[in-house]
């Protein structure tokens, strides 16, 4: 953890000097995407250092096959790797025929990289001293546009200092790229055909078994002095790699400049047959608008994404920084305009983990793009796991379930499972309950109904069949249990009765039924088709009430709580605090079996329940709750300090509240778990959204109502946030003095703010 | 499962036809050893269909990396591989420049393969018509030798049945092999140097990483119309392989014959820089031998095998054969020669688990050794494990244990930890009480006790060590627990309080203090010695006592049986009488959560620890516990059913007792789990051995006595075995009308039978 890395600064990441033991932290930091595309901040020029090359396309994964010790049946056969696509970036210069390289400079001075938040775009300079000894000043700027998301564009400027200079630019596309993440070093590319054509260029590439057909492009234009350089380009390529050389001689102080437009083309969007032309409209209508204007739309386009996401905080720069950085990278990851996509955890960021898809998105993401976009992109998010529900079906049927139960994989990117451990593939199956919780969370919020019947009640019914099939009943107990689980807190495996999966199905079960009736009577239509389709029973029906009416809850009458699992209390009940510092993060110092059978919790679990559920307890049941669970936590999840923020809030410890913030929202920035080289945590990034919002702003809907219980760290002046609430547009500016709530959308609306219904209207700031 | 595939016969395993589908089977089935080495029954010649090649070498295995999908901390960097060693036993034959092959051939007729249990030899013989049409009469015979353990002789006839040819002969060595079982293709040999001197061949190798150097060598005879062919032979070599050429023009009906002599030496035996030399002296003794006389000498030597080992059964020819074979196997892999050797899962037969020692050679092996060997090869058991005592104590130390603790390994070559899941690395420590059983059960047996002082008691203390630090406490229950553990039923992960192991841990306790006290007291010197080594305490000492009498094990009331685990009564505990049998064998039918949630048992758990403590019990009791958990047992590990055959034994279920002891006898002959292709399950024969002795006759050591209680299946007319216990040598004959006890050596000795004293005196068979 480094907290004095990254330069504070409301509006911008910046990093100031040049070392190339943070070359591949920085890579991951100042990543940039714009939904449909992503790349880490990797060097435009030729960098022979320690460097992890990325680039990705979204949607585009190959299948590679599954890697284990020692297979155990039900196993899926591949793990969707997140995969490095065709560099287009790439612009090699050579200065009197020295190459550029940062890693061989002699000096490196005034290395300077921004990530301009506000605007949407990542710049570097620096002054080099090359092995020929001449000086160079380099600035670059580089954005991936939001408005035609199938294009970047970069700016690559290059001044010689010390003398005058043959400088060659050398932009170029590759096809020859290779995986970080990969099991068997499998080839995941196969090039078709290198077009040129003019001062364009395009590659054709489709990966391998997905066929997924891209064409990666680009076409450059060069400036001397600002003046364009009018010049046949040298052309050079290989069979994956093409490159051109723009050439000049270029006085001491003048400055030599290209912009290089590129990207992709997928055939998720565009006939496969006719890539390299729709990349042709591309490009056109790129250099038709010119580097300068597609970066002031750019501009505007992120100003129109802050003047609905952005969240300020006064008074506290480094929680500024921080949770703007998680709200960019968010945008970067997902803008829900695709309902093919979703939000992979680590976004365009790296490869880690594979997959794009966690219960990740609808536990912690949803309820983000819920507030700070237009209500259908969270319908969007429903709508993939509608797409996939036949594959869960056939999911749940690989493991032994009949009749139409959905078990939704641990991680996927088309529907199918593609994680291989045991103990979270087969056994982690709490996620169904997100999943159905994510479609009564969109129904609270935005009061659209009409999902339900159209789409989400079969993905419950899907969901329900699977929890009534998966409890058994216990004869010694004389209820259901559901064993050999693994709970939200992954730090135990296999335990019989984990209070929140066996909460969250009974849960499910529940409204699964509440919603075939409200169905039934509202919405006779879909009814029959639905029943037609899923044939349920009365007596199928009366089977998933008994489940659910006698679903066991572990609780102990000594404690007063709901225990995480059966046997919670054999262990020894060390709380964290008295753990040796040295002893941690326990992940990375004791043996499995040694976590396994500690009390300690990488991440909320039975208070994850309490957090979906509050309104099912009372506070001081969620006081006892957090008192005897989270000394026990050792938050080594991301998705760990944001549910506790939010509580410790509620329970008005706001020294807590603003520790765990802290945590989550700087959990990259200051690298708390030594792993940001591998790419950025995105999902619990939403997370941090919901810890001020939900956390500090105490905003729930309750009763059909938004409701407030601002709370205001001390360390700050005042925050604000704005949320879409069905389709009211609210800025909540919360100081230490009071809560002012603006409608700057909508009709009147009545909220509630500590307990008193507050009417808001436009042009009416209400302060309370 | 094809039972008959073997042909029935007393001392011989006899395929008869040839079934390219059956290959791979019966080279696992027909594998010869001596315990030096040992191979698989490939076919001397040229086979170009579907074989699993392999040459063992005792001791000589790859670190090969470990592979996984999800490295947990804690796992160990590398898997021993059991490693294909260069092949000398190759003859390839050429009738009119066409290649020998069965796998091409036009017809190959009256094939037969025999393994000859009683003298120790492979013989195959068939006739085959050739692609030219030349019909050709093949008999060989190979034997590998018990007296001259580092050479093996194979005899190889061919006849031109119908016309006269020309014939060759190509002896060769070849390095140039692969490993069925390899996690990355790495290269496991590197091949050094190839020396011909005359007739003999030698290949200079050493693995890779391990740098386990040794030379494989030949030496061939030809002889032509029975005369001894003179003819220098072609040459020719690669770096990898030397080959000999043999040519003679043979006519119709005339016999050309090469007796070819191969093996290894290996530095654990000779000096590594004389590797060639050594060799030569192995050849020399062989070959002065000759052929005839080393395939005498090796009958006289399975002979005396026999002598000791054979258990007869009249009257039922399967159950005879099944018997021998197994007993054979077992010498084959292990002849207790070498204390740094131990008995590999699969022997020299294949290469599935890796590895060379499991918890199956204390549990299950050592019973045999001791009574069909000197007890001295018991002893070099033990000693290994004392070999490896501060492996194990390095191995705890990696899973956080301090102070001498000792965690055996699950599978090792050389102390070290190989295994590499964790649910079986890490938890299945159960392992560590068979050790220490082990050293308690020798001294039952043998009545030596100097072990213990000697060596057994450190072992005893680091093993005593880490039970009491893997207890820890619940004030829950106010007891010691064991959480996070996996037992002998793998079908069951990571559960808390494991019957088998929570109480062979208290024992493992309970022995460990009672022998520091004997030791202390009757061996001084070495209680001092042992004492400044290992810093033992009082207050250490009260610890361990504290733990081992608050030991917590689960018990029901209800059903009045311990539990084989906390929770266990909360499954369906439907029998596997009424599972329907499409789902079976589970472990290929059902995902791993879904066996790990069922009741159902892989092999004896909370049963295994009524074996090892019969005498805790009472037959009630053990009734009751077997009543309640054999239902349930699915009996799909090779270890399953010979436990419970003694058990049913025991219980005078003597339809169960013979149907569990076919079970394990004939597991591999008639291929019940449908994999013996891979190899043979060498462990379990002994727990074949133990089903007749410990099941059928009853044998037990009770208060410092041989004791019996026989019986016979109703299917056999007798059996009979001989045990040397204490250096008495005792024939046991078992008929339906009553047994006959005959001291075949030793002073008199006093037993007892069905309760009875009986003074056993050498030349006066008891009949009882």
């Amino acid at each position: 953890m480094n907290q004095d890395y990254i330069k504070p600064d409301n509006w911008s990441i910046i990093e100031e000097g040049f070392d190339v033991e943070r070359v591949k932290s920085s890579e991951s930091l100042f990543s940039i995407g714009n939904g449909a595309m992503g790349q880490r901040a990797n060097f435009e020029e030729h960098y022979s250092g320690p460097t992890f090359q990325g680039s990705y396309i979204a949607g585009v994964y190959y299948p590679d096959k599954t890697r284990v010790g020692w297979w155990k049946n039900g196993y899926p056969e591949y793990f969707a790797k997140v995969l490095n696509a065709p560099s287009w970036i790439g612009i090699n210069v050579f200065v009197n025929g020295n190459t550029l390289d940062l890693f061989r400079c002699k000096v490196v001075a005034d290395f300077r990289r921004e990530l301009n938040m506000k605007e949407g775009w990542l710049s570097r300079s620096f002054t080099a001293t090359m092995p020929n000894d001449v000086e160079v000043k380099v600035e670059t700027k580089r954005f991936l546009s939001l408005d035609l998301d199938e294009v970047g564009a970069i700016e690559y400027n290059i001044t010689p200092l010390n003398t005058d200079a043959e400088i060659t630019f050398e932009p170029y596309l590759d096809s020859g790229i290779t995986n970080e993440d990969t099991n068997w070093d499998d080839k995941f590319w196969e090039t078709t055909a290198i077009t040129q054509n003019g001062s364009q260029a395009f590659i054709e590439a489709h990966t391998m078994k997905t066929q997924f057909h891209t064409c990666t492009f680009m076409e450059s234009v060069c400036l001397l002095g600002g003046k364009t350089l009018e010049q046949e380009p040298k052309v050079a390529h290989t069979n994956v790699r093409i490159a051109y050389e723009y050439t000049a001689n270029v006085k001491a102080n003048e400055t030599f400049s290209i912009q290089k437009f590129g990207g992709y083309v997928v055939d998720r969007n565009h006939d496969k047959t006719h890539l390299v032309a729709s990349a042709k409209s591309v490009l056109s209508k790129a250099l038709t608008a010119g580097y300068t204007a597609l970066l002031n739309q750019q501009k505007e386009a992120w100003a129109k994404i802050w003047d609905m996401a952005d969240i300020t905080i006064a008074g506290d720069v480094k929680a500024q920084q921080g949770i703007r950085f998680n709200i960019m990278q968010l945008n970067h990851t997902y803008l829900g305009k695709d309902a093919r996509l979703n939000i992979g955890p680590k976004g365009f960021t790296g490869e880690k983990y594979g997959g794009s898809t966690y219960w990740d998105t609808e536990a912690y993401c949803i309820p983000f793009y819920m507030a700070t976009k237009d209500q259908k992109v969270a319908r969007n998010l429903l709508e993939y796991r509608y797409h996939h529900l036949d594959r869960a079906i056939e999911n749940a049927e690989k493991l032994g379930f009949k009749n139409g139960a959905a078990l939704y994989p641990m991680v996927t990117m088309n529907g199918e499972e593609c994680h291989n451990e045991w103990e979270i593939t087969f056994e982690e199956i709490h996620r169904n309950g997100a999943i159905a919780f994510a479609i009564f969370n969109y129904y609270r919020y935005t009061n659209d109904y009409s999902y339900i019947p159209e789409k989400g009640l079969e993905v419950l019914i899907g969901i329900a069949r699977f929890w009534q099939q998966r409890a058994t009943f216990s004869t010694d107990k004389n209820k259901y249990v559901i064993l050999g689980v693994t709970g939200p807190n992954e730090y135990e495996n296999n335990v019989n009765n984990n209070f929140y999966t066996n909460y969250i199905a009974k849960w499910c079960i529940d409204y699964a039924i509440e919603n075939i009736k409200i169905v039934a009577k509202d919405h006779p239509e879909d009814f029959d088709r639905i029943h037609d389709k899923v044939n349920l029973s009365e007596d199928e029906l009366r089977q998933w009430k008994a489940v659910a009416e006698n679903m066991y809850l572990p609780f102990s009458e000594a404690h007063n709580v709901y225990l995480q699992q059966d046997g919670f209390l054999d262990k020894e009940l060390i709380t964290v605090a008295d753990l040796d510092k040295s002893q941690r993060p326990i992940n990375q110092k004791w043996s499995w079996d040694r976590i396994l059978r500690s009390p300690y919790i990488k991440q909320a679990d039975t208070l994850q329940g309490f957090y979906f559920f509050e309104d099912h307890f009372t506070t001081e049941e969620l006081e006892r709750h957090f008192d005897f669970y989270e000394p026990f936590t050792v938050h080594e999840s991301s998705l760990s300090p944001c549910v506790h923020s939010i509580q410790a809030a509620k329970l008005n410890r706001m020294d807590q509240a603003y520790t765990f913030y802290l945590r989550t929202s700087r959990l990259d920035l200051d690298d708390y778990n030594k792993e940001v080289e591998e790419g950025l945590h995105i999902t619990s990034m939403a997370g941090t959204w919901m810890s001020i919002v939900e956390g500090f702003g105490g905003m729930r809907v309750i009763e059909n109502t938004l409701s407030f219980e601002p709370k205001i760290p001390q360390q700050w002046e005042g925050y604000s946030f704005k949320v879409n609430f069905r389709n009211h547009i609210l800025k909540i500016n919360v100081a230490q003095t009071g809560t002012t709530f603006s409608l700057e959308s909508g009709d009147a609306l009545e909220i509630v703010c500590n307990g008193t219904k507050v009417t808001l209207e436009t042009g009416k700031p209400a302060v309370v």
